[in-house]
C-alpha cells in the first residue's frame, strides 16, 4: 500500500496546511514532527514513550544503519519496524547528507559517492540504485532520493552542480526503485531562487510522491534561511507532502508551517536534553543551574508531561548535574513531547483558521523571535 | 512509626530465613535485594520501573548526596521519597566504604573521618554523630551506624582497630540518633573470626533494630568470604533483620541466604548492565557478541521482562554495539528483574521447606559455581 496524502485546511489569510498523511504504519498528521532515531532508536527513549508523547513517525539514518548493524540484518527482521518493535510511522533518508557531514574522505562523482566510515574509516560507495535499495531493505514507509549535498559558502559552481547531480541521480532513484514504499525527491539550490526554482521544476516532472527541501539550516544566517523558506516551497505541487529536511527550533518551524511546510524532523529536541537544555514555552532552559538547585515546582508549568508532573525542578537539576541516565530520559521526554504539542496547537490553529494570529502571538514569546 | 521484623517461616534443614521488614514506606519480603541508587536514582531506571522489577526497597549513598545535592536539599523536599517520588523503602549507607573507597586523601582518627571529594578536592568530615544527622535529614527508612572500613590484606592490627573503633561509633551513632529511622549496627573484623564474634557480641549489647555484616566483598579470595559467611549471621540476635553489605552475584546471594541472611544490595545487576552485561540464568551473557547479530528470540526465554517480551536479542546486540542509552535501559530492566526473580524464588523455595534441595539445584547450574 502506497502513501496518500490529504489536505483538509489551509490557512485562509496564508499557506499553512494541515493535512494527513497515510502509510501503511497510520496516519501522520501534518504538520507534522519527525524526532530523530538515527541507530534505529530515539535516544534515550523507548518505542512506548516515543509513541506516547504524541509522535506518529520517526527518521532513521540510512548511513548509520547501513554500517551498523547493515540492512541485511535489518531486512531480516522485516524492515525497521520487526527490527524495533516500533508500531508508527518511519522515514529514512538516503544518506546523503550524512555522507556530507560525517564520513571521511567523501568523494562524489556523477555514479555516486564514495566516502569512509567514521567508524573505522572502511571505505562505501552509495549510487543512486545502491542507497534506494539499501532504504528498500530497512523498509520505512517513505523513504528519500540520494542527493549531492553543498554546504554554505561553498562556491556558486558546485552549488549549481551538486543541483544538476541530485536532479539526475533523483530520476535515477525513480527509475531503480521497485517496491511500494513512498520514494520523496529533494530539492537542492542552495540560496539562489533560479536554482531553487529548476530544481523544483525538474523534481516535480519526475512526479514523486512528497518533496522536500534539502540543503537548509546548513549553517547560512537565519536570515538567508528564512529568505528561501518565503518561496521554496510553494514551488512545488500542493498535492504533495513538503518536507524540511532538518529544521529546527520551534520558532522555524511555526515559520516554514506558514510559508506551506507540512513535515519536518530535528535532533534539537533529543540532542539538547542530553545535554540538560530544556525547550520551554519561555525559552531554553539550561536545567543544571545552581538557581534550581532548591526549586519546587514542574518544569514547565504548562506541561502534562510525565516529567513535569512526576518531578521537582531541584530533582531534574540534580540528575543533569549529577551526569545522571535519567536526566537524558526525563528531559528528552519532556524535550520531544513539547514538540509535538507545539505541531498539535499549529495543526488546530489551522483547522480552525486562526494560525495567523496564533503564529503572530508565539513569535512574540520567543526570545529574540 | 518504626520498622518491626517478623520471620515467617525457616528452613528447616538450615539457616535459610523467610521473613516480613515492615517499614513507613510498606512491607519488605526477606530476602530481599536492594538496587542501588547511588545518586537518588538507580541509573538508568525510572522510578516506576525500579516498582515494576519487583523492588520493595533501594540503597541510597551517604556519601554521594551529602556532597550534592547536600543532604538539605534532600531535606527540604521532605527527605529522599519526597525529592524523588520514590514510594518504596529506603536505606542510607553511613557514607563510610564510600569514604574508604572512593574519598581522596582519608585521615581516620578517632573522633571521624576526614577525607577530600572527588568530584572537586574540597574537604569533608564524617563523625558519627555527623554522619547520623546526614541520614536522618535525607530520611530514608533504615540508617547505618558510621563504621571504619579496612580493606582486605590490611594489617591484623588496623583490622582489629579499625573493628573496635566501628563498635565506639556505633554506640556514638545510637547516642546522637533522634529519628524514628531505624538505625543498623554494622559488624567488622576482617576474615578472623575471634575479631567477627566481639564486633557481633559488641553489636548486640546496643540492642538496634537491624545488623549489618561490613567488609566482606573487598577484594578478598570468593572462599574466604564463603568460610566467613558460615558462621557470622549466626553471631547476631535471630528476631533482627541481618543485611549483607555489597554482596554480589547471584550465587553468592544464595550462598548467603544459606547462611541466614536477609537483605542485600549490590551495584553488579546496573553496573554490568551499562557495560552490555547481563545476568541469565545460563550466566553473564555479553550481549554485544558478533553471535547474537542475527539472533531471533529473546534475551532469556524463561524471563517475562519488558526487555525480553519486546525486542529480539539482534536489536538489543545493536544498541549495546552503537553504545545507545536505550541498551542500558533495557538491560538493567532486565538485570534488575532477574535479580528480583531470584528472590522471589528463594522466599518460595524457603516457605515451602525446598531451599536447601533448590539451591542445590541452582548452584549446580551456576558456571563454575
Amino acid at each position: 500500500m502506497p502513501i496518500s496524502f490529504e489536505l483538509s485546511a489551509t490557512d485562509p489569510g496564508g499557506l499553512a496546511r494541515r493535512g494527513r498523511l497515510t502509510t501503511p504504519h497510520g496516519v501522520i498528521d501534518t504538520p507534522a514532527f519527525m524526532p530523530v532515531g538515527t541507530q534505529a532508536t530515539v535516544k534515550a527513549l523507548t518505542w512506548d514513550e516515543v509513541a506516547l508523547t504524541g509522535t506518529q513517525m520517526v527518521l532513521a539514518n540510512t548511513y548509520h544503519l547501513y554500517l551498523r548493524p547493515g540492512e541485511d540484518v535489518v531486512e531480516q527482521f522485516g524492515g525497521l519496524h520487526g527490527f524495533t518493535g516500533w508500531r508508527g510511522g518511519v522515514l529514512t533518508d538516503s544518506g546523503g547528507f550524512q555522507v556530507y557531514s560525517l564520513a571521511k574522505l567523501r568523494r562524489v562523482t556523477d555514479d555516486g559517492v564514495t566516502f569512509q566510515s567514521h567508524h573505522d574509516g572502511s571505505s562505501h560507495t552509495f549510487t543512486p540504485e545502491s542507497a534506494t535499495r539499501t532504504q528498500e531493505r530497512l523498509g520505512a514507509d517513505v523513504i528519500m532520493c540520494l542527493d549531492d549535498v553543498a554546504g554554505y559558502g561553498e562556491p556558486a559552481q558546485r552549488i549549481e552542480a551538486a543541483m544538476h547531480r541530485s536532479l539526475a541521480w533523483a530520476a535515477r532513484c525513480r527509475d531503480a526503485h521497485v517496491t511500494d514504499q513512498a520514494l520523496f525527491g529533494i530539492v537542492q539550490g542552495g540560496f539562489d531562487e533560479p536554482l531553487r526554482r529548476e530544481s523544483a521544476a525538474g523534481m516535480t516532472a519526475l512526479d514523486l510522491p512528497g518533496y522536500a527541501i534539502g540543503g537548509l539550516s546548513v549553517g547560512e544566517p537565519k536570515e538567508l534561511m528564512l529568505e528561501t523558506l518565503a518561496y521554496a516551497p510553494s514551488l512545488l505541487p500542493p498535492d504533495r507532502p513538503r518536507y524540511l529536511m532538518g529544521v529546527g527550533w520551534p520558532e522555524d518551524i511555526v515559520a516554514a508551517v506558514a510559508a506551506g511546510i507540512d513535515m519536518f524532523d530535528c535532533v534539537l529536541p533529543t540532542r539538547l536534553a542530553r545535554n540538560g537544555t530544556a525547550i520551554t514555552s519561555e525559552g531554553r532552559i539550561n536545567v543544571d543551574s545552581p538557581s534550581w538547585a532548591r526549586e519546587d515546582g514542574p518544569l514547565d508549568p504548562e506541561c502534562a508531561c510525565p516529567t513535569c508532573t512526576s518531578h521537582p525542578r531541584a530533582y531534574l537539576r540534580h540528575l543533569a548535574h549529577a551526569k545522571e541516565i535519567l536526566a537524558a530520559r526525563l528531559l528528552t521526554l519532556y524535550n520531544v513531547w513539547y514538540y509535538q504539542r507545539l505541531m498539535r496547537t499549529i495543526r488546530e490553529a489551522i483547522e480552525e483558521g486562526r494560525f495567523g494570529a496564533w503564529s503572530r502571538g508565539f513569535r512574540s514569546t520567543v526570545p529574540g523571535g
